[in-house]
C-alpha cells in the first residue's frame, strides 16, 4: 500500500568515526539498507525478485547531510517511492533526529532481468507500482558527472573483504577509499555536504581500482576506475 | 554483581561475507562489542572508566569457530569474568545458536592509568571483583606467538576509514587485512577454525603497516607491523 514508512535507527560504536559522529558513508549505508528492507516489506525487495532471476540496481544517489549524529544518538529515515517511469524508480529519504530534519536523500533504481539482462518495464509490477506516495524528492536528483581529469590517485585490488555473493565489489567500499583520499582536516570538521553519485559497472575480486580525484575549493570530485579502464562510479562532494 | 549474561544477535546483511556467512572478523567484532557492552552494564566499563583517565587495552584472544552462521540467523553471545589477578583479566565467551554452541572464545586485558601509562591492579576494582563467575575459560587461553618469518607480505597505510577515537588503527581492521591475504578458497568452506591473537602495539593514522604471513598447511601465521618496525600484532588460524 502507498506509504511513507520511518525506520528508527542508533549510531552504534562501530558507526562512527574518529570523530565519534556517523560517517558519511556509514549514514549512506543505512540509507541504502533502509531501500532494501522497505521495498522487502512491500512485496517488491529482492527477496521477492530473486526467485524470478531480476534485482534492483541504484544508478544515482544524491545526499545532503546537514550534520552527522553522534555516537549513541537515535535518529529516523522515512522513505517512499515518489514516482516511476518504464524503467527508473525514485526513491526518497529523510533523516530526522527527535524530528529535527539533518539529512535528505533520493536515489534512482532500476530492476534488472538476468535472464535477459535488461531493464524491466517497472508499470507492470504491481506491488511496487501499489507503494507510490505522492511527495516530492525533498533535494535536486542527482545530475550527469563528466569524468574526472584527476589531480592525485589512489589503488586499491579488491579482496575478500571488498565484496558481495556475486564476488562484486561492495559499492559501499567506494566511499570508504573515496574518503580516505580526503585530508583528514575536512573529516574533523562536521560541515553540511552534498553528495552526487553516479553508479556505473561493476567490479570483481582482483581487480585493481583506480580512485581518481580533483578538487576545487570545497568541491571534490572522484572516479574509481578498474585496470582495465572500465568505470565503477564518479562521485561529487560539496561541503557549504 | 557475579553473572553469565547473554546478549542476543542477529547476523545482518553487513555482517556477512560472499558466502553469505557472517565473516570471522564479524564474529570477532560482535564478541569484543560484548565485552565492552557487559563491562558498561556491570560498572567497569570504558565509559565509568574515561573520568578517572583509565581504559581496558586487549592482550590476548583465542576464539574457536565451528561454523559461521548464515544471514539471518539469530545468534548468542554469553559472557563471563572468570578470574583475575593483579594485572589481568580473563573474560570469556560462548557462542550458541538456539542452543546449539558454535563458538568459543576467551580473552585477557590488563587496565591501563592514561595518566601513569601504567596497568591499574584490579584488586582495588570492587565491581569488576563482584562481577567474576567461577567457570573456567571454554578453551584454552591464546598462547604467546612468536615473530613470523614471512613468505609474502602486504601493505596498507593506515588511512581515515581504519581509525578510532584516539587515531590509532581499529584493531578490527588488522583481521580484514590478514583475512584479505588467504586464498579465496580458505573463504569458501566452513571448517572450524582457531584463532589465536597477540594484541602488542598500536599504530597510527598515516603509517604504513606490512601484513607478513606464512603457512604450513592449514596453519596460518600473520604479523602485522609498522614502516618503523613496531609490531602491532601476531596471529594465528588453524583450520581444522
Amino acid at each position: 500500500m502507498a506509504a511513507k514508512t520511518t525506520y528508527p535507527h542508533l549510531v552504534e560504536p562501530q558507526d562512527v568515526d574518529f570523530t565519534l559522529r556517523a560517517s558519511i558513508s556509514n549514514l549512506i549505508a543505512k540509507t541504502l539498507n533502509v531501500a532494501g528492507t522497505d521495498a522487502d516489506s512491500k512485496g517488491f525487495g529482492i527477496r521477492a525478485l530473486k526467485p524470478e532471476n531480476r534485482s534492483w540496481v541504484l544508478s544515482r544517489m544524491a545526499i545532503e547531510i546537514d550534520r552527522r549524529p553522534a555516537e549513541y544518538t537515535p535518529y529516523n529515515i522515512t522513505t517512499w517511492v515518489s514516482d516511476y517511469g518504464r524503467a527508473m524508480s525514485t526513491r526518497n529519504f529523510v533523516l530526522d533526529c527527535e524530528g529535527e530534519i539533518f539529512g535528505r536523500a533520493t536515489t534512482q533504481w532500476s530492476m534488472i532481468d538476468f535472464n535477459t539482462r535488461r531493464a524491466v518495464d517497472l508499470r507492470y509490477i504491481a506491488e511496487h507500482n501499489d507503494a507510490v506516495w505522492n511527495e516530492e524528492p525533498p533535494i535536486e536528483r542527482a545530475g550527469k558527472l563528466a569524468a574526472v581529469e584527476a589531480e592525485g590517485t589512489m589503488t586499491h585490488r579488491v579482496a575478500y573483504s571488498d565484496i558481495d555473493f556475486n564476488r562484486h565489489t561492495n559499492s559501499l567500499r567506494y566511499f570508504d577509499l573515496m574518503l580516505d583520499c580526503l585530508p583528514i582536516e575536512l573529516h574533523e570538521t562536521d560541515r553540511p555536504v552534498r553528495v552526487d553519485i553516479n553508479f556505473l559497472n561493476e567490479t570483481r575480486y582482483g581487480q585493481e581500482l583506480t580512485v581518481g580525484y580533483r578538487h576545487e575549493g570545497d568541491r571534490w570530485e572522484f572516479e574509481v576506475a578498474t585496470d582495465e579502464g572500465t568505470v565503477a562510479c564518479r562521485t561529487s562532494f560539496e561541503w557549504r
